[in-house]
């Protein structure tokens, strides 16, 4: 039996439904409305055409108009904006964008794929600014880097931190443009954890980016060239990209009677089906379960988006499609950086009141001695009682997102922490050690569930030293002069074994060396010897980035 | 309770059951006897520091003799050869090398971690060749490295293409020496099934390797400097690397009655005991099982080998320490080339008779529109009866062992090919695509393993074509030019719903595209419109590969 299905929005979740609902059926009747001259395009890629890495304009459309209609026999209406849909009569009204005409499209099934679009505030001047521009279409494209080709902007400021905000940053540096960005909270990127994020400024400011955080834009002045920050700072800007966040398009739906969500997603079941069994919402419109938790939560990204459009279609066809929730794994390459996380950040776990543990490694992303290798930060957040693996982060140049796939699919795979140390992963010097740091991590982190080893944080080793607990550093001299943790003792770790004399016994002991490694072993030491002994997770190098990021909230 | 450990073999099996033995327990004496003059170097690092790629020979040696005894605070005996081991005492008989005097050293547990040497046949003309090296420890290193450095060789056959045949192939074309290769198999890397293997046989042609396959070596004459093989051809040789395997050292363990496997691996129980159950054996030496299929097999590799180290420290400790089996996950860099596997190949399945199918991928590594991206290959086998992955193969320039580590991690978790559908990986544009290769394979196994999809495969397609199969090659007239399968009739894929009356009813129609992906389109097409068809799994592409290893076998 012929049905018509009509899809709103003809990007990542509209075209891989329209795709894959044609493999499914010859006969049905696909109709794509789509507001804008192109579907299928490459969303992910425009920051880098603007930043002139990806050269050829044409090849952000992965699919054309005709191209597509024709390969998978699909009624494409391209300049076409859904403005209502009438439930009662199952038809959605569509705007002919070039002529303005309305019209209704009657449909069997409605699939929802519109997207999210930037968030505007009504902050004093916003209207004015000449020079200001949000990201999200080809046309925005087309505008920001026509600009930046014409008015050979020199400073770029950028308003928010997210992945968008970060590639803008690094795209227009790319130009040649000097950048400033601003951001509300105490760090970028929000999936990570601060002292992770405390990486990522790092590396922002290596490269020359001017990072100002816990601040936030009052007004625009001068048409957008002065910028009035919080602070009362005021920066000057050829070019502003606002990059705050995305609202979910719900309007179509909520108009219809559709349910959405607290913060606008529109609510769908585990079939992905609204409220109205025959209209289905897909990608960054919806609101998701939290994979981890299966609580509501918005994950504006290309993976759920193109995985939804397939399983919608799938159901559509009577398959068995459902949808579990989303993990939210994500990457973004940071200038030369690689910053990747999968699952639940401690943040989360903390506002949830979870019950949670985390440990810090910083183990080499191929083997030391083979060139080309750089240490990678990675942490592990995991249930200390029944060792599920809740989420991790990484950041480092090389090997980065593979370790975090890895632990994603660890997830996927209810795998406990003490089983990342069983994983068999490829190894040869160029691209991991015989343990890779998967395992490394898995290993540390049994250690910690099993209570093998006490753990101390790096955001409580300050206070516990204040309050006159006992911290050794078992590093080398050279090493303390680089810099070192205030009250701790030097004994380095060749000499523990000869000097226990000079510990405390009444007291708990706390270790920490550069990474983890070396504090590990000491701990063990002293453990085997009678007395209580705790590491800290992470070492001096997390400890640091902590510390670097506690110093921005304070003197801000 | 003191106990004392003594422990064979100072390297990676050896060194990490003594580092992680100490971390259980300050007490116990823990007694590592090496032969050689080195501990915990860097096997795979060898052959780079021939190559120059690795400069610093000191480097290699991740701890020292000293540095090691001080840290671990163990008993270290270099230049110590273990003779015997006489069970009935508990003890072992020990030479010290230098001096050629032996003493008996007890124990309470003894780890046997001795490794694999290198396999020299007796060939006539061996003992005399001056040029011949085999490459395991660092002494062999140093010698090869000598000769290379003094004698400033041109011409180099390397006899054996495994992964240490060909590394060493790579590193001494980049030290400007004209490189062949014999190989006595149809293939090199034994880990690949042929077609796979093939892309590695196009690399070594494309960076000047000489590959020489199907002949092995029946003589050295002149001190090595000519080599005859098996053909009749005889090649001139300035240095000639001897890698065509392995064979475990298991001389002690034999010699003392300890069970030792068809192969020569020494047999040990989960637990990594052998026989005599105070004795435990791992690393290459041993008898593993083969992950998936759970029959012996032996997988000389540093994971197991580190792993295997550990468990047995914890199994000494009363831990509940197991070891499951080895997956076998491998990589290696071969020029520009990286080529990864786990789990089982083709080969194993056909010859243990076991019910399997396999799809072959050939998606990005990244979004293609993204700078530095490359096609890679991507074999997965599977059963497709309960959908278990029971192995894949992967080979290209950026993010395989990426994907090969994925693939291990989900094979751990138990996840089958429609799970892998599921991953949720972490995408931007510099590294994968909204549905990364891995996705990809797991949409493809799923479709063929519920029976949406019919698939051929490229060994297969000629004998239907030969026979009548009808073979619709569904690609763009240009790309048939550059190559195409005989007897082929070509309807490109835009055409193909307009040309359907042109296509036999009464049979099944096979379709062949480049990649298999526009031919998945087509099969789809045909089947809903009442046709019985089937694709050509992974599309002239793999077909292709497939066909350059027929060739090598049809004409050597
Ligand atoms: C600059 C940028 C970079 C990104 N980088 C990444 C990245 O690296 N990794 C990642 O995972 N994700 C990235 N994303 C996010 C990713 O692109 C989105 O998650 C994904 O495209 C969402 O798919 P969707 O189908 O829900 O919406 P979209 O792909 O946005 O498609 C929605 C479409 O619906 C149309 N539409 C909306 N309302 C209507 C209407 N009423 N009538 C007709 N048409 C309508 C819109 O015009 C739009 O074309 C990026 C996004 C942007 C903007
Ligand atoms: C050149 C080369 C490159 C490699 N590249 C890789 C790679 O890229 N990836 C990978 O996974 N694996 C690689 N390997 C393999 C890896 O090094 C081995 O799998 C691993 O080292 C095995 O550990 P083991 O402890 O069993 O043996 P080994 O590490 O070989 O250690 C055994 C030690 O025991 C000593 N010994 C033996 N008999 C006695 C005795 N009777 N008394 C005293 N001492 C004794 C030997 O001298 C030796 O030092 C490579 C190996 C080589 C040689
Ligand atoms: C281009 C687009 C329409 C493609 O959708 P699609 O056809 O579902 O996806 P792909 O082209 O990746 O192909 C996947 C299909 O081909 C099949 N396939 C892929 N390679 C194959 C091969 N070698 N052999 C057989 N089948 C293959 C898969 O099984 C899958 O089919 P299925 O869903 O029926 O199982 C859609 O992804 C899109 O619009 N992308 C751009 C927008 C976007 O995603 N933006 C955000 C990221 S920048
Ligand atoms: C060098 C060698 C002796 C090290 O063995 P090791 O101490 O077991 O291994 P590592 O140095 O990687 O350290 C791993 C240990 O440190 C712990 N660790 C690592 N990073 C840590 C951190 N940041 N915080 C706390 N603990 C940490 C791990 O938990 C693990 O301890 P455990 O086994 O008690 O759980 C051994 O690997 C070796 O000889 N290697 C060279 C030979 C070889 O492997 N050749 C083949 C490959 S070239």
């Amino acid at each position: 039996m012929n049905k018509k299905i009509v899809i709103i929005g003809g990007v990542a979740g509209g075209a891989t439904a329209a795709a894959r609902l044609r493999r499914l059926s010859e006969s049905n009747d696909i109709i794509l409305i789509e507001k804008g001259e192109h579907v299928s395009f490459a969303n992910c890629g425009l920051p880098y055409y603007i930043g002139g890495i990806i050269t050829n304009r044409e090849s952000l459309f992965v699919q054309t108009v005709e191209g597509m209609s024709k390969k998978f026999n699909l009624d494409i209406r391209n300049f076409s904006e859904a403005l209502s849909i009438n439930r009662d009569r199952k038809t959605v009204t569509i705007k002919e964008v070039k002529t303005g005409q309305t019209y209704e499209q009657d449909y069997d099934t409605l699939i929802l794929s519109p997207g999210a679009r930037p968030i505007v505030p009504p902050i004093p001047g916003i209207n004015e600014a000449e020079n200001l521009f949000t990201l999200r279409s080809v046309p925005d494209t087309d505008r920001i880097k026509d600009w930046v080709d014409h008015n050979h902007p020199s400073r770029a400021v950028i308003v928010g931190g997210g992945f968008i905000g970060l590639e803008m940053a690094e795209n227009l540096a790319h130009r040649g443009i000097s950048v400033q960005l601003v951001e509300l909270g105490e760090q970028v990127m929000a999936p990570l954890d601060p002292e992770m994020a405390a990486m990522v400024h790092k590396e922002l400011k290596t490269e020359g980016v001017d990072l100002i955080l816990n601040d936030g834009v009052t007004a625009f002045k001068n048409k957008g060239r002065e910028i009035v920050l919080q602070s009362g700072k005021e920066l000057q800007s050829d070019v502003t990209i606002l990059s705050i966040g995305v609202r979910p398009e719900n309007e179509l739906a909520s108009e219809a009677g559709l349910s959405v969500g607290e913060r606008g997603g529109i609510i769908v079941n585990e079939h992905l089906q609204t409220n109205d069994e025959s209209i289905y919402a897909i990608g960054d419109a919806i609101e998701v379960k939290d994979y981890i938790q299966q609580t509501p939560t918005m994950v504006p990204l290309a993976w759920p988006a193109n995985r939804q459009g397939r399983l919608v279609a799938d159901h559509i066809h009577g398959k068995p499609a459902a949808y579990r929730g989303t993990l939210g794994t994500s990457v973004a390459k940071v200038f030369k950086l690689t910053v990747a996380a999968t699952g639940n950040n401690e943040k989360l776990l903390k506002r949830l009141g979870k019950s949670y543990e985390t440990i810090h490694v910083h183990p080499a992303s191929n083997a030391a001695y083979y060139p080309g290798g750089s240490a990678l930060a990675l942490k592990l957040l995991f249930d200390p009682q029944t060792g599920e693996i809740l989420g991790a982060q990484a950041i480092g140049y090389k090997g980065v997102e593979k370790r975090i796939d890895v632990i994603a699919t660890a997830i996927k795979g209810q795998l406990k922490v003490w089983d990342l140390a069983d994983l068999e992963l490829a190894y040869a010097p160029p691209y991991s050690s015989a343990k890779d740091p998967v395992n490394m991590a898995g290993y540390v982190a049994s250690n910690v569930a099993s209570g093998e080893l006490r753990i101390v944080h790096h955001d409580e080793i300050d206070e516990i030293v204040e309050n006159g607990g006992y911290l050794i550093d078992v590093r080398e001299p050279e090493e303390r002069e680089i810099g070192k943790i205030e009250g701790s003792v030097p004994i380095p770790l060749g000499e523990l074994r000869d000097r226990l004399d000079e510990i405390p016994k009444d007291k708990t002991i706390y270790i920490n060396c550069q990474v983890g490694l070396r504090g590990y072993l000491a701990t063990q030491i002293l453990t085997h010897h009678g007395f209580e002994a705790a590491n800290l997770s992470g070492g001096f190098k997390t400890y640091q980035f902590g510390k670097d990021v506690a110093k921005t909230i304070q003197y801000q």
